[in-house]
């Protein structure tokens, strides 16, 4: 039987602000049994370019990534934000190894193919490594991911944290009983999105079709929800959309197949 | 018989350069067996406080590093040069590894205590812990390893490169055969600091002791040298000055016992 691995993915909002962040690796250490830890630092990279004097361009979401904006998201996700918490984690007896995709070869991307809209430098997972990261995982080491991948042209790639959680966990799979936790800003996938507190406790693919055809759950949620539905037919045991600070509670909304 | 290991130490100025860094990188793909690369990257550091307003206050050579400075040297080092350097290496058919000491807690070091300067956050090597590393390079990993180290309390630490160099070489002495190859700006230890080819091939600790009585040795040699015969003492096998473009050839100062 595959040993039980807990992937954690946590926004910017939670790793840039000290309180939250300590809360997190207290909450992140305390997690029993292998764990990988997945993040963003889109706030931070703003921030950045802003006092750089470059401008941040987002469509849909996505970082539009000129030449200049890659340095800074390299500089800030790879570098700042990767440091502190693996840093802040060995401080709490977790043997943290920060990574992007291009250390270990661990996720190579292309660089999204123009069509509407040029990306610039932003990666499309193709292949994640698991090998070796595995082999580190059952040492006790644990990965600390950046949101960075690279082309294997010698070219880093500004990468969506949420696909690298979805792509590594899928990976991981082969080799662990995997949890990926998508940490969020509600606790969880809201039956009425005024109220806090109407958690929808499990969803199985036939009850998100429903949710879906009711209008209940709609917008950003959607594409979530699909690509944990599609983790979870290649292998990943469980998905759970909850807040941050809930990661070791049994709240939450519980995705399974 | 240990197997044969070269630990490569380039300055900033080389990896901070297209040109030198892409022939850094082609050399030290070149170079087989078991190898790591340790890097510098003050010049961009300097040049990224600069654009942030953040003065760079330097004392014998080393950066006083203040809150401010700490972030910007964690983001430079350990984000934009070391994952440029890992890309490119991966791109050459090299499983490059960017590190720091705060990485698998490979490097730690405590805060250097206040006498008549207080450099801010920068760390003198307390321990290296060579054990993963050892496993990774038997593996084929080739690890790069930013100037940077941390002191097991949540914080990261600004070390000197030439350090991180020598004692990580010491470490893997116990696992490895390790050739030190510290990359300089001149072809080696020179008789005639006016003559670039009066190269001295080769000294040991008798000859050196020589040379500077004689006066041909002074200045800031003096430590460097040093430092290569503590390394020496320490169980690595040779030390070699020489220049960066030249770390395939049998030219440079060869240190030996």
């Amino acid at each position: 039987m595959k040993e039980k691995l807990t992937l954690i993915k946590v926004g910017g909002k939670i790793v840039e602000e000290e309180t939250t962040l300590y809360k997190l690796l207290d909450d992140f250490a305390a997690i029993e049994g292998y764990k990988v830890l997945v993040h963003g630092g889109g706030r931070s990279a703003t921030k950045l370019a802003e006092r750089l004097g470059i401008e941040s361009h987002m469509v849909n979401g996505r970082r539009i990534t000129d030449a200049e904006t890659l340095k800074v998201v390299t500089m800030v996700y790879g570098g700042l934000v990767n440091k502190n918490i693996v840093a802040g984690l060995q401080a709490r007896g977790v043997n943290a190894l920060g990574l992007t995709g291009a250390d270990m070869d661990v996720i190579r991307s292309v660089k999204r193919p123009v069509k509407d809209i040029d990306y610039g430098f932003v990666g499309d997972v193709k292949q994640v490594n698991a090998m070796l990261l595995g082999d580190l995982i059952a040492k006790g080491v644990v990965p600390v991911m950046a949101p960075l991948t690279h082309d294997g042209e010698g070219h880093m790639l500004n990468t969506n944290a949420d696909t690298i959680a979805g792509e590594t966990a899928k990976a991981l799979s082969a080799l662990f009983d995997v949890t990926l936790v998508y940490c969020f800003e509600k606790k969880g996938v809201l039956r009425d999105e005024n109220d806090d507190d109407s958690v929808i406790p499990t969803i199985n693919q036939v009850e998100f079709h429903q949710l879906v055809a009711d209008g209940v759950i709609q917008g950003g949620m959607i594409p979530k929800l699909e690509n944990s539905f599609e983790a979870l037919e290649a292998g990943v045991s469980e998905v759970v959309i909850t807040l941050a600070s809930a990661i070791n509670e049994q709240g939450g909304t519980r995705i399974r197949k």
